[in-house]
């Protein structure tokens, strides 16, 4: 306990919640380090492909580029006019719930949660390749120092989110900065022709040029576009006025990440950079820009800072989610529970789990995590926007024609886009996700056919009256005489209701003997002592108590089970086995109530 | 249920225990498998030692040999008097407690457990070999065939003794009788100068011919001996007169044991077989003896059976020791728990469990067990023949000078044996061994202490009075209205004390919406709306009642607690997680006792 307040600060009082509300600046330090932090991995996404068909191919780089720009731009302007029509947040989920009905709107919540985990894991690993550019020797370790980044950031998310915020900004910016400074100097000497151009090494190509291997391109650099939805799930998150400052920040999180994202593609092509297995395109850069100094490892150890931080941001989103789908009855209650921190410690715990058998699963590699990655993104952003048509269609308010057409464009690029990516990624793990969406919209409908189920079942309707009052036969196993059993025998006499005491006779000397102990403690309850031709003290108690049930249709039998509860842990298997075994066999009988009377020891 | 049934047979009445005694000629079959099968190993054990100072150091197996059948000779004669002396069985370990106090005896009773786990897994791993030296094809696979041969007598053993005895009686006479042809027929060829004589290919040493290796060859093949205590330990399974029946087949036993092994080392060597990867000893000698036919093959399947059901001559012994041990408050207590098939199911599913641990350690290869092998069996063959020896000197009884001196003799044969068993193999692996034994004996010793601090603490004393009856609050915790609260307050109605349901607010909507609920169903039952400045529903309950137990130090508290019962498992998740929560809070505190009144699902 005191670990864990340590670890994750003392509870907060229901009434400080609306003090946790998020500043623009903090928020852009929270929500959008997520969509920023990919453009130290898509261009290189980008070029991996690209490669494949050789040194030459590279030059296509800069349209699948622009094509990407395109997309942030369509997505900047669509998502605004979600974040206006939906205040209270909620984003694709909500969308395709209220606008296309329950089946989209269940994928695009499996979908969602599916690339949140996935975030996590591939900003990690990109986090740990950018320290392991600029510290080779540490190459060989990223596996642990993932997962060390990982129980990091989780530890710092249960401790609840405007400390996170705090925790999370400086270096969020330190990064930007960074990262902009080095498009900048870049730029400057690319213009002044004073830059260092290299001559590449010619790469051969392994695989002809198609339009299948651009279209693959494309759809790994459509990575640098994830988390751009994240802000419209978290408007409630904002100060007031939440949409106005939500969308505000949107902008200014599209403009970084579009000068940054288009700044990198530009000088990565105009130095003739190509990736390499353990050092990253940006690292390269870096080192051509700034020269292997002081300026380049700040550079690198801000990368590293923002991208392992950017996990943070799905950290934001999945348990918001989660909680979500738990008050609509699709995921397990507890999930809708605030946590002490009034975050969400369930969801935060889960990610975490996934996120780090993810790293272990594909050992801390971004390349290979890749693949399976952006496709959920995609999957939501064209529900959303898909939903928004619909709505527009519906609602028909002032101005629906220019919004019809605003998410009709955004629904139309992302579609395209999300088919681009799913058929290029299919075979090289993106299967995988659709495996994953199927069995989460299983999973959700079945808990909520469940959950419906039983509340059905609990339901009090005008059939039912209130209960009349029964008898109840109180029942106390023994198997000797001492305190345990007595305080067991005190306890049941302080209830209503017939009292026995009940003893198995195996052995008919300690039978007598209890029976003449019985007489000086047994608080005047009668001794009943059981036969049992088969020696199972378990089969004849059993027999006894089905029995009275039979016997008597409409009564309560209560079962007081004298138990010892050990002083530590390790001593309940010396314990208790013949109480656990009985009340496992009474658990499923009606009328019959268990309680237990521990004896607590002292040593 | 019905797959146990099937599995282990019907539950048998404790009357029909005494039906459940052994004749002669099953008993041999159950115990004296473990001591006779061991001839299938133990020249190889022998053998394997000597080779390593080359071909010429093979002659020294026969001296070995004899060296062994001389303990053979001394444990049958001195363990006979073990037998007359305690016809109630228990062995070593209870000769020691009786006569040498607690710790020899808890000594005795760890190493013979440790043989006993040993037992199961060098049986399995050597009959696994005689079946892969018949079809070298399975030899890769003597991991999984050892792990399907115990979990197969794992079951057999589950289903009773004399079952047991039928099942294993005709393969163990079968192989018995395979070997002893295959004995004779050698001897036969060997005497009329008929036998196909190997001239063997010259093994270079590796080893100079030592002191030590000798002595560590003698260890090896004191394997043949392991199992002969096993008829002292179970004398009250013979039919009557008990230790007269057990004290002619231990002779039997011995016989049979002496015969095979001085037949097979003598025909070993005379042959010049040396060992092989991947095929036995004695399927070596059986090729040469019947050329590989049907009576090679019998032979082989003899073996393997005889072997692998030798394994379950501990499944007789170890439970039962185990009993004794939890009986006299050595080992939990429900290791003295009859199985209903009468026989002791847990130790029989622990030894199981150990026994299959082991063979997936030592990948199923006997070579790799024996170093651990024989070194517990003779530290109790020590104890049990030093302990009989204490007895005579004090109880000096008719005789008892003759008795003496044949338990003395045995004692220090014994003893000398073991010291050399334990001085060879200990960086072998029989440190593990040693380690086990003190682990072990620390484990039996705080079970003891923590079972008699319990009975200390729960004993009634003259100090005691019986209990004056206390007051009883009855508190409902609930969260809503439907039936399975309506349940829990109906429920907790038929009890003395004064009852209320309690709530905590933390939603004034919701609390009032309940409240107008609650005048039609509370069944008169007071509801009381906690206030909840954390919103943590648990911390205001929990302040709840300890304010009552505060205020009112002399009465009983007890909390009802509605449960839904899901009809399935995998339901659980989605249910009661605060009721779990609740339950854990309070487990801990004196006077609160928690009663669970389920409500049945039905889907």
């Amino acid at each position: 306990m005191v670990l864990k307040r340590w670890l994750v600060g003392d509870p907060l009082k229901s009434t400080q919640a609306p003090h946790e509300r998020l500043s623009k600046t903090l928020a852009l330090a929270i929500f959008s380090s997520n969509a920023i932090s990919s453009v130290a991995y898509a261009t290189e996404e980008i070029l991996l492909v690209l490669v494949l068909a050789g040194t030459a191919a590279i030059a296509w780089s800069i349209p699948i580029s622009f094509a990407i720009l395109f997309l942030v731009v369509v997505l900047t302007i669509s998502y605004r006019q979600i974040i206006y029509e939906y205040p209270e947040g909620g984003g694709a989920y909500i969308v395709s719930r209220n606008n296309l009905g329950e089946l989209p709107a269940l994928i695009a919540a499996a979908a969602l949660m599916i690339d949140y985990v996935l975030t996590v894991a591939v900003s990690v690993a990109a986090g740990i390749a950018a320290l392991t550019s600029a510290v080779p020797s540490l190459f060989a370790h990223r596996e642990t120092l993932g997962l060390a980044a990982s129980v990091f950031i989780i530890v710092m998310n249960l401790r609840g989110v405007r400390e996170s915020g705090k925790f999370f900004a400086v270096p969020t910016y330190f990064a930007i900065g960074a990262l902009g400074v080095m498009v900048l100097v870049g730029s400057i000497q690319t213009l002044f022709g004073q830059g260092v151009s290299l001559s590449p090494d010619h790469q051969m190509a392994v695989e002809e040029l198609t339009l299948f291997l651009i279209l693959r391109s494309f759809a790994a650099g459509c990575s640098a576009v994830t988390g751009m939805e994240v802000i419209s799930n978290g408007v409630k998150a904002f100060r007031r006025p939440e949409s106005q400052n939500a969308s505000t920040t949107m902008i200014h999180m599209s403009l970084v990440l579009a000068a940054l994202f288009m700044g990198i593609s530009f000088l990565a092509y105009h130095y003739g950079i190509l990736p390499k297995t353990d050092e990253t395109v940006v690292s390269q850069l870096a080192r051509l820009t700034f020269g292997t100094g002081a300026l380049y490892y700040a550079l690198q150890v801000g990368t590293m800072l923002l991208l392992v931080l950017a996990a943070n941001s799905a950290f934001a989103g999945f348990p918001h989610l989660a909680s979500i789908l738990a008050r609509d009855g699709y995921m397990p209650r507890q999930m809708a529970t605030f946590g002490d921190r009034l975050v969400f410690s369930n969801g935060i715990i889960i990610l975490g789990i996934f996120a780090c058998v993810l790293l272990l699963l594909f050992h801390g590699d971004t390349h290979a995590l890749i693949p399976l990655y952006a496709v959920g993104v995609f999957i939501s952003f064209t529900f959303a926007q898909a939903g928004m048509v619909r709505r527009w269609l519906i609602k028909k308010g002032p101005h629906w024609r220019k919004q019809l057409l605003v998410n009709g464009v955004g629904a139309v690029t992302t579609g395209i886009a999300t088919i681009i990516i799913a058929s290029t990624k299919f075979t090289h793990g993106a299967w995988i996700v659709f495996l994953l969406i199927l069995v989460l919209v299983m999973m959700f409908r079945s808990i909520h056919s469940h959950y419906k189920a039983v509340s059905e079942q609990v339901a009090l309707t005008r059939d039912h009256r209130p209960p009349l009052p029964r008898r109840n036969i109180v029942i106390v196993p023994i198997n000797g005489v001492n305190q345990a059993v007595i305080r067991a025998v005190d306890y049941a006499r302080s209830r209503a209701g017939e009292i026995r005491a009940v003893m198995v006779d195996v052995d008919p000397e300690s039978t007598a003997r209890i029976q003449i102990q019985w007489a000086q403690w047994g608080c005047g309850v009668n001794l009943i002592a059981l036969p049992s031709p088969y020696r199972s003290v378990m089969g004849s108690l059993l027999d006894y108590i089905e029995e009275i049930l039979e016997k008597e249709p409409d009564i309560w039998v209560t079962v007081v089970i004298p138990e010892i509860l050990p002083a530590h842990w390790w001593q309940s298997i010396l314990h208790n086995q013949r109480a656990l075994l009985l009340k496992t066999a009474l658990l499923f009988k009606e009328r019959v109530i268990l309680t237990d009377v521990p004896f607590h020891l002292k040593r």
